[in-house]
């Protein structure tokens, strides 16, 4: 494998840290950090819940001595600002010792902003930025908000084979199985907030927690998007755009087609994530009410293939919104 | 390998051969056969265009002298029945001194049913069904003609990820890519015969013949499911059961949601194939009219998920009813 190969390896690795964060480290972003020494990890971290301390640090505390001269791979640039909550990353990472630095994504955060990377090679470190697909889905939340001022935001949908959400009468339970749903209880674990409508809140009555063993406590703010007034407990925006508003770098919507297509119409759902059972309904509730979709041609080229599963008798797939 | 799972992996090789005759094997079914000597194969062959030779006799011509000894691998139990048109297979494979044979299927023809195999056994000859999946995929149509004197029927639908077969006005160029609409022609030059519903013929005035260089000529008859009058070259019927009466092993159904749900409610659907496009529609066309589903558990149960794959940006899936 060519060294860059390598390092995209290594940088897609430490992704799958970061995975570990979310959504715990909210309001900071996710990120996941792997030392390398000769070949072999010496060290691990991934952000802590509350935000601190930083991945770097974590890996750098597990590697110890063996830090020097190793090689950091970090999903996100390493951090330029010193705070009362902890030193900079880029800081810690000198200090350490390490040869070189390798990040799949710049930070936006203008404290940093290339300051941790010029922070690094004025201290004599190899420092190089990777661009790397995954380390840059793994912060998909904190991105979109730093660009987009807004949270990421996730459309879920558990249809027929012919795109039913429900039968005509409404009739919704079960369409997908076990596996399937238990799957969106671990989706619902890794957002800080879930969006629904009044309507579905009235007819289903969704408790829209987190029913897995051990990961009850996961479960995120409750909002609602709509005109009347929302049931304790449950937080109310009126309107699809102050999504902005809240406190959240993922946002998970389950919600109805008026729900669906209101989001979809403003182009703020980032990501599709669809649940297909192997049954026919025939006539029954589609899954996205009317966009107001001009033509055909419009509506290609948005949406790229990024996950497929099988879950029992279930299909899963999630879309991104190519941007 | 078992011996047992060497046998049905040569029967799947007899299953893909088989996939040559169709459908120009109309109206015998296509078969394929495997001569294998010493591990090695000495003869191939599958039926020809018409009917005849069959799958046997086309295999043991390839393999001459090699014949003697060897193992015959067919999809379907060698006929027993001395016809004008040609010998009988089994009175063939006699002749050419195969010290076995292993068959898929049972002939269900009552010609054969089973006197095939007991023709190979008085000759000494050892002669053994092997069930194989494979075997009973390869002859849909003649199983489908023999046990429920109808066509196979297959469903085509191409949607959106919402399950939108058109926008609301009933534009449906294009959804899917050109990967998926060679697909589609591929699939239509496996088919006997057609069928469309008036609303369908009007609307898209579809050509309905296949646009491949080397198949034109395969073209299947083209059948209408109307109260009213067919164009020329169109057959038409009234009502869904009268499928029965077509000259035809395999039916390709391209219809909209009303000729669709009347088949799909009649139960007289046995494959779905689905063309996928990575795009949202909302509020468009619905793929299938309402089926008179009860409830929700009814319709489980009912689809087996039998192929899959990419066409470009598109997903193709099969799925198979459980009978």
């Amino acid at each position: 494998m060519s060294a860059a190969a390598s390092d995209a390896r290594w940088l897609s690795a430490a992704a799958r840290l970061a995975s570990r964060a979310r959504p715990a480290s909210y309001p900071n972003p996710g990120v996941g950090c792997i030392l390398i020494k000769d070949g072999v990890v010496v060290g691990r971290g991934w952000t802590a819940p509350g935000g601190r301390p930083h991945a770097e640090c974590a890996a750098l505390a597990e590697a110890g001595e063996s830090a020097r001269g190793a090689i950091a791979y970090v999903t996100l640039e390493p951090c330029a600002h010193r705070s009362e909550r902890g030193p900079a990353c880029s800081d810690l990472l000198v200090e350490a010792g390490v040869a070189r630095v390798v990040a799949g994504v710049e930070d936006p955060d203008p404290r940093t902003a290339g300051d941790g990377f010029a922070r690094l090679r004025e201290a004599g470190i190899e420092a190089q930025l990777l661009p790397s697909p995954d380390a840059t889905a793994s912060l998909a939340g904190y991105l979109t908000r730093a660009h987009s001022a807004r949270p990421h935001v996730t459309l879920k949908l558990a249809m027929s084979l012919d795109g039913c959400t429900a039968m005509a009468d409404g009739t919704s339970q079960w369409i997908t199985g076990k596996a399937a749903r238990a799957h969106v209880h671990a989706r619902r674990a890794q957002a800080d907030a879930i969006l629904v409508g009044g309507g579905t809140w009235r007819a289903d009555k969704p408790r829209l927690d987190v029913r897995l063993p051990g990961l009850e406590d996961r479960s995120p703010q409750r909002v609602m998007l709509t005109r009347g007034v929302a049931p304790d407990g449950v937080k109310v925006i009126n309107r699809p755009d102050q999504i902005a508003s809240l406190d959240a770098l993922y946002l998970y919507v389950e919600a109805g087609s008026n729900i669906a297509a209101s989001l979809l119409g403003t182009d703020l759902v980032d990501r599709l994530e669809l649940y297909r059972a192997p049954i026919v309904i025939g006539g029954g509730r589609g899954a996205i009410g009317d966009l107001g979709l001009a033509n055909l041609a419009d509506a290609h080229g948005r949406w790229t293939l990024v996950e497929r599963r099988q879950l029992g008798s279930d299909s899963f797939e999630a879309y991104s919104r190519r941007r």
